[in-house]
């Protein structure tokens, strides 16, 4: 439940987002709840048409809504989208906070560093020769910084960020806690005695707000840099390989892995768990469903789901099909044995259900 | 390979986890090892049906079976169950480590957060305001712990937990080294210039005797409170989405990736890798195998595998068809020649196989 | 884009890879760079043969290629292999880092830990009783090394890195920020209210040579040790199981899960987030596709690759057939139709496609 800092009401919160207050003005808000849980003074919201049921049954005393018809004889604030309604009421709620300014007396600041004079360096923070910290940049407990970085005005690491070597983190960026920027890429070459190191020398740039999930790594280049567009959203837990292009607006969902040199067109989406090979192109706009293996370029507005990965309505028939292929294939061998053909008689369920299906990574015994 | 502090003997050993001394209790045990290594003065364990042949041809001096019949003439242990005699005796012999009360000096525990006399708060640790640790609990080293957070009583947070504010961890829970707990959830609606953050004002909940394994992230709710249920084991670099409801008892393996308002019944057990959809439940004692992508309801119960994923059995009989589809396929094509009909005559082998296969987020030259 | 340190000439960096030069000899060179970026004045490389033509419209002043022959008038390296020449040059440029010797004043290093007089042990690291630092070994900044651990000549832990209690980390190794050494493995059994722990109290041994990526888990063994093995390459967000034994000189590329007694032969490459269940062997040598699912046994020189896991040719056939089920099995239909049977009759791209198939992990409202 998100209590508000200060009750307001209905007509200060519809003028607040730009949206048409439909109903009672005077209904005051004092929490932002789910559907679920909202009460008579509380605001809810319908984020689409499968909400909309749910909230007319919902007790909430004010809903954000696309349509005021749907709900007759309610409070509601009408705006062409909820969801963005939602986050500029949330946003003016509870504003992101600010720097305060000054480092603390623990932070290691190398002198040859520059810290603006309004940008806050927090507890056990430690930020090496040669990097700098712009105004209003705020760097949390326990970050580390290596040298020659750039943090920029506004931007945000929170507890326990790392900076290897060289990187840039663009204004208003926020980097989760864990999250690992510049660590060298995977790049290895056959040597005399097993693999042999490419030293990975190039470096990381992470563009104007984009935001940076929770122990997620991003890897420096290996002579040039490792991108992260303007706008750009990383899920938590991905991993993004040396050389990569990241676009603008571009959406990475939880545990995505892009292979070295991938190039990642602006505002194309990315399911979670998808990963991809070296060298791919996935298109501007173009949408991947989750835990697919990108295994080639994706056209710009292209989709793309499965493994083998191939246009989202493909694998969606190629799916429907799979769940029955047993009786597929047992009607081919019945129309070969009445054909006269034998081969293949018994069901592959029999011959062939040695495969070992238990958990991955699993080691509980019940 | 585990040297026990002290030496024992068999009979003190089946006394201690109740289990039935079959043979000589007066055999000396020094360690606990695998069946491969244990020696005269070892202790070792058959799991289960499969580690009987193993655990006869084994030289430990006593093993934990479930059958002393199936081992004529050996010193062996009888119990219900193996595994948990194991962790009865290994509990016994090397118990969990107990607070050593007290703030390290280097420690920064806000003036407004409460730290109980018996808890251990270690080195560089930092407390946020309004924050309690209850008795008993331990904060390792560079351990982060936001504003308003509160650690039950024994509670064990590793080296290099990070807790971002309002999150609260359970009695006696374990959280393991590098996860994060309360990262914002990924949660962005469309905004003039590009996505706009919806702030994630919720907060996590971790019931008592949980785990958490290490660098795995739990993110905060976007309005309300994402949990995880007493006793649930999570293993490592787990994603756990905003809103997620995970219940009791729940096993969640390695790599497992929850979006958003995924809910997970109580004694639920996730093979590793698998991942979910949004907004879907899967049932309380269901069992999904590792990998899948559940992209839909799982019943109370039921069992869950592949992707398309589908009941356990189903998905083994697909992928026994599956690995014979190219012999399925040519054997169509041959009636269909045969009964005059062309189409698809050359083997896809031939007419498809341009897709592209080397090793996803792999840059190794060989 | 890596400037060299200093300016050097092509015949001078031939020399010093062992190469053949053709060409100019005199040509300056101030930076290496890719294809794509190099100019005159600098060093890029033909990696293998489908770089050549970009590297024949590449305006580098030198090239490393394979054969001077498909380059006439260039200024050539001539080496066996260009990526491992370019390994050499690089670091012959940009060698790495040494310890600088001594503890910084903010270290907290327990009065019975040894730390060799060359070790370097940064700021706020925290160092255990009982451990060893050996000579040249580099613990950066926030580093926890905890009890009885040992830390070979000239290994490097990046910022972050935590290592439990007896974790050894071999001569040379390399462990990239946020890795967590030797935390628990995962292990219940069941117990009277809920799963019971199994004590971990076993080890972790990471060889000579390794390196392991940022913010991987090597987890602690139960009873005996996990191991990874000299010259071992480990990427980033990879989760090795308890009991675990990965041989020398394999590569495990992103996001890759070893379930626990997962044994991986010397010299075989995973590619990037495939998964092991438990307890199975991948043979010597082999060669395990991207988001495979290792469900059995990989004979030593073998390959793998899809779900369920096949031979890699095998799969490729599979996948190709696999994008044309749809169509197979309206052929099928339509010969059961003309010989009279009619079960199936309407495709399952109308009966089955109610699965839902947008993103995992994402809750991105466009």
């Amino acid at each position: 439940m998100a209590g508000l800092p200060a009750a307001t009401t209905a007509a200060e919160l519809a003028e607040a987002c730009r949206g048409r207050l439909v109903g009672d003005g005077t209904v005051v808000v004092e929490g932002v709840r789910s559907l679920e849980t909202a009460g008579p003074r509380d605001l809810s919201f319908a984020a689409d048409g499968k909400a909309e049921g749910p909230a007319a049954a919902s007790a909430a005393g004010v809903l954000l809504v696309r349509s005021a018809r749907e709900f007759p004889g309610r409070t509601v604030i009408e705006v062409p989208s909820p969801s963005t309604a939602l986050a500029v009421l949330l946003a003016h709620a509870f504003p992101r906070r600010s720097a305060r300014a000054g480092t603390h007396p623990t932070a290691i600041v190398d002198p040859e560093a520059q810290v603006a004079p309004g940008a806050e360096v927090g507890p056990y923070a430690v930020v090496g020769v040669g990097s700098v910290v712009e105004d209003g940049a705020i760097l949390e407990a326990h970050t580390v910084v290596g040298r020659r970085c750039r943090i920029g005005c506004g931007a945000w690491l929170h507890p326990h960020v790392v900076l290897y070597d060289d990187v840039s983190v663009g204004p208003r960026a926020e980097v989760h806690s864990g999250a690992v920027l510049g660590a060298d890429g995977f790049g290895y070459a056959p040597g005399p005695a097993g693999l042999l190191k490419i030293p990975q020398v190039g470096s990381v740039e992470v563009g104007a707000d984009a935001e940076i999930g929770a122990n997620t790594c991003v890897d420096r280049a290996t002579l040039e840099t490792t991108r992260v567009g303007d706008g750009t959203k990383i899920d938590d837990l991905v991993m993004i390989g040396h050389n990569c292009d990241v676009g603008r607006h571009v959406v990475l969902c939880g545990q995505v892995g892009l292979a070295g040199s991938t190039t990642v067109g602006d505002q194309a989406v990315l399911g979670g768990q998808t990963g991809t090979i070296g060298h791919v192109r996935i298109g501007k706009g173009a949408r991947v469903g989750g835990q697919t293996g990108v295994s080639s370029d994706i056209p710009d507005g292209g989709t793309s789901f499965g493994t083998p990965h191939m246009p989202h309505r493909q694998t969606l028939r190629v799916n429907a099909e799979l769940k029955r292929l047993p009786e597929t294939a047992r009607l081919v061998r019945d129309l070969a044995k009445a054909a006269g053909r034998t081969e293949m008689a018994s069901p592959a369920e029999k011959a062939g259900m040695t495969e070992r299906t238990t958990e991955f990574a699993s080691e509980v015994k019940r």
